[in-house]
């Protein structure tokens, strides 16, 4: 493992946290504000597109794709996005101003490596410009989802459409206004073996029988304005032309789909807590009880110093899980993607709890990031599958490789 | 210690449980939808009034209150409301039903014992009668309010009246429209001994000058229709018979107000964590995955067997200290109230935390109690004190116990 | 539940915490002096003997029997020999003075309860007047015996002999050169059902063919004089005569003697962690670095105030225990009963670490009872069945009854 | 960071692996059975001379110098020798062959970095090549030693000699029949500064008045023939030439000594749980209980899965600390080496615990290197200061690094 950083990434860091600070930290407050308010359920933040522009113009754009496209993104590495992401995470919504933020990130990837040239001229290029929003539509109410063969949405061929039916939750992005286009996960073949019965087809959102039955709370956050949808899809029809790679193919399209998104939100997840640790950080060297400033209590140093532990070792943990996969590619890396999917939401809670405590009632209340963060960590031990179920397969894989 | 119920006891247990099954259980979706609902913030679910109507003629009204008041309340001991308060967790806004939901019951205790005859009938009667609702203000945004001696909020005499400057935050209760009186701590004296500078006011809540800055959410609960606010005091003027037992003994009826607090906080957690478990074996007994239903997974079994450890080590602790309040008072039951405001809740967020993870996305969504039970239960590991101060005494007390 | 003491038991506590004072504790140092140094090897102390008769003629013997023996004991029920055993706790090797260590407790119990006249004749007789020790043969280290029908010791029926052939270990007591008894557990008849395929022989320890192999160490003690032995049993010859209630029923009886034992350890698991409590806090209060006594800084008051909210949450579960093994058998507890076995050694584990870092170096070594207590902690985690396996059946048992 | 390792490095690593294979492995029951057998205490195992020697020849010698000696040493930096740590771990025993152990390796580089051409001559030399063995006379059995201010031994000058008084314990390596020398660290000059009373000298384990009281166990374990010494030091006497670097330095030695030291500890501790690791998993594979081998119960597969996250992101924190060590020298990295000195005794505590677990009774017996593993990582979250300091200097360091 190399993690030196070369001059073009110290570069990116530079600009980006530059524009974090000039742009992003002093409305911070500002937008909190707006997107909390219930009045403003669903709509967007006006001064986003301006963010967005002005990211755009500044190169620091699609930072995520692994390839470049013409000036549209820089075709950085995993290892090379990640402190990028770290610095993303700091404040929730602050991807999208990069046109990095989830589930679009995926979803393009997808489109790039797996879309037709027609889906990509349709569907990737107004994504990448971030002109849409799309949704990935996957998890389903009545099963367990982490197990994929359990997805009970059928997508049946009728001439020359496909007819979907099915009921889909936790579809983020799903609520925005500006979301367009979705990916659907369901069943072609349920006859087919355990992993070819799945398929992918592009589903616009103003399709006819597509129907959004309510926005779900994350505890009590709505996420606006993406959201998390609960979706009805009664006889949804769309064109054959509208599958992704070829029929049965769903499961190796979600397999090649999650190796990346997880270094982003394991990044994501790092700089919450490193955000979490620097307010607790300040907090405890201004708050006074009985006498003492909090920092000289021995107990609050112990819980700063063991945040500094977990995320130090998180943060590397994800780095080198971003080489391997830069280096040997998604399949060779599943264990250690397994690991940090498993380690850094855990990791995070335990650092952003630790904030929230410190901050007392106010950690818990809308004036600082740290309930929205934790709430958003705790959504990842179960969004791309839940921790056992990473566990599930990484003991097996361990066990197999050392009892041999 | 005795934990065995009396007839009397297990009689209002049967009838408490039996009211819960008829009249709340099959509402509390609808309950639940109407609350959570934006647009219903700050209104009082519609059917909330005839339930407590029901109740109180059911004779389960006030039972939180250890001295019988008519028929307005039977007069049960700690001891014996525990095992009720418990049944009251199972659903977070059930407690009101019963007239036992704080910060009224602790609002009531104050004024029951230490209130004035004309304090009594002027705000005691309408509460213990669940016409208005009450909040109490003690916590400031601008210090660390568990240490009550940086309390700033001022009231100053001027003639017949108290005048009152402060700024106070958190207060529960505060932006429901039925609040209509406010305990409020502020300094009298702040140059008289550390714990005599502290006095209890009575204040309206419509008095001229008390300002309602915002309603604050927890994680992003709004707790409708309470809420908690931030609220300001500005030159806020009170008529000196305001005074809740005289000057300087705000600080001593504080810690009158708070051991049976503690122990209602703590058997309403026992109650949450309780039907968390239930839930989760209902969950695993029903969810299959990569082809074993959940409760056959020896690591979904070891959750659960955990939790039932754990909720039952509280639930016992929790009785010896209400029955330790009983026999021997607030203060020589200091350590064990201690105790088990730092058990109880952390237990309930370990127990419901694993029901959430066992329910996938349903858990952490709208669904299932859970979500809130956790908030509700996180706040607790600060309200009233957090977690430290505590144990900052209660270390102290142990040590000095056998280090003698 | 009822926990309050009898005056029958609060004087036999104030008579074992006088016999504690006056007698043990002032010859602990010396004691374990004696036990630690490797040239005293399976040598009982030598005062052990008059301490033990002066314990029966205080009428301090076993304390641990249900059932009144004449003189021999008081008959006390489980919640009350629980306090009692606490106080033994506190030094290891302190309830052989009482009579009541195990293994001895446990076979004495088996042998009351299902012995022969002549058994009880020949072998109870004198266990119960101290005379002799015994060993328990179970575990075998080729299968995880925790599984107990996965033992494979055959005891096979020739003649008016059965005869014997296995391999032992983890037979605690089986150092002991005063040690002339075993309870062996094997197979009679492998083909029967799962639980019906084990019976259980007294075995004498000078029979030919039992050969003690080696004394097991724990982490690196041999708890000398019992040790803990690996036995081989090389066509060991016994008469029907010694075979326990019938054949097939070796099971049934080991179930039997599980529930109280399992009291027994977890009450001496309390008193350990109560007086590894008790050393933290004298600790705590003396040592002084970098300008400040231990007990001033906010993290060791925490460490002993989590301690002290752990015991007491264990010893009021444990008593629960016992109260309910003695209102409604062991059958009826096991649930309870496997709780209290997974809670009390993983709190004694947790209690006295925390003593043991308070000491550093100190606490590691041989001058404080705390490296022993850990290690006789650990292996309970282990002995009489792995937590796993508890907390296999207990949450088998608790989906069982919530999900109907 | 760079952590890729050279083709010197990665021969080196290879080179090793295969020393252990071969000479190392096939006879660690022979020689445990050996150092355990209490008729050898303080006896070395015979072959261990010989097989010096070999590693000698091979090169495999004093892996640990960061300076070549000659032939004597390869002089690889902190980065380089970390993983050959690791291997080391793997036997407790092992390091020694390689002249790679604690407490040589830090009094050789005491001698190496600030011993005068003498010292060096008399001392370093025969320690470098195996002739003989040392001790470092640090903690206190009064004092809490790890506050060096409070050590109270005296070292005073009288006439060309200093005069040592003092008692010292847990001097490792001072039962050993081969420990020739010892560095003592003392006070010259209560008076001076903090940091400035403090001074090393050598002091010759033969000089009377130096009085080895006894040994000490850890837990069980008298770690021969090493040991564990308790000394008394009554007017021990030695030329002035004995003083290292000068009066008043012994801190400042202390410091420079311990960076280093603590890199060795912490990859010898991953190696232990990486071998743990390995254990359980392979125990994992064989065991069977109720009808299915350990590794299909998904809780097993979590304890093995968690490990393999605590081992990979502790080993990522240590190369970066020594790495860091590298490039900018123990000062400025000196909250990374607190960070590893927290975290990988705590990770291997807790990997080693779950290995033990999974054999059952044998985990805690003499048969595995388990048991004696977590004796050896449990003395390390004591020696070289315990967590609770490292945690307080790290705390203020991190809070100050953030607040300003």
């Amino acid at each position: 493992m190399n993690f030196d950083y070369s001059e073009k990434i110290i570069d990116l860091q530079e600009r980006l946290t530059s524009f974090f600070d000039t742009h992003i930290l002093p409305v911070e407050r500002e937008v909190n504000e707006f997107l909390y308010h219930p009045d403003n359920l669903w709509k967007p933040w006006p001064g986003m597109e301006s963010l967005k522009q002005k990211a755009k113009e500044e190169g620091l754009w699609n930072l995520f794709l692994p390839k470049a496209y013409g000036d549209l993104s820089p075709g950085l590495s995993n290892l090379e996005y990640a402190p990028l992401a770290e610095i993303m995470g700091r404040i929730l919504w602050s991807s999208e101003i990069f046109n990095c933020s989830a589930p679009d990130t995926g979803n393009m990837e997808v489109l790039a490596k797996y879309g037709s040239k027609d889906q990509q001229k349709q569907w990737l290029a107004p994504l990448l410009n971030g002109d849409v929003r799309s949704a990935f539509l996957m998890t389903e109410p009545q099963v367990a989802s982490s197990d994929a063969t359990n997805i009970e949405t059928s997508i049946v061929s009728d001439g020359n459409d496909y007819v979907i039916n099915g009921r889909k939750w936790w579809s983020s992005g799903g609520m925005n206004p500006n979301c367009k286009i979705a990916i659907v996960m369901g069943k072609t073949d349920p006859q087919a073996p355990r992993h070819q019965q799945q398929s992918m087809v592009l589903v616009p959102m103003n399709s006819p029988g597509l129907k959004i039955i309510r926005p779900l709370s994350v505890f009590g956050f709505y996420d606006s304005p993406e959201g998390h949808a609960e979706i009805l899809l009664e006889n949804v029809r769309v064109p054959k032309e509208n599958l992704i790679l070829g029929e049965g193919r769903g499961f190796e399209i979600a397999q090649g789909r999650l190796g990346p998104g997880r270094i982003h939100h394991c990044m994501r997840l790092i700089g919450m807590a490193q955000r979490s640790l620097e307010l607790m950080s300040k907090r405890a060297s201004e708050r006074i009880a009985f006498g003492k400033t909090f920092k000289d209590y021995s107990s609050i140093r112990q819980e700063i110093a063991k945040s500094q532990c977990d995320i130090e070792q998180a943060r590397l943990l994800t780095l080198s899980a971003a080489d391997k996969m830069d280096k040997f590619g998604n399949k060779l890396s599943k264990d250690l993607i397994a690991m940090i999917k498993v380690v850094a939401p855990k990791m995070a809670l335990k650092v952003i709890d630790r904030a929230m405590q410190i901050h007392g009632g106010k950690g818990v209340g809308p004036d600082t990031p740290l309930a929205h963060f934790f709430v958003a960590a705790r959504m990842l031990r179960l969004a791309d599958g839940p921790d056992e179920v990473h566990m599930y397969q990484l003991g097996k894989s361990i066990i197999k490789k050392y009892a041999e």
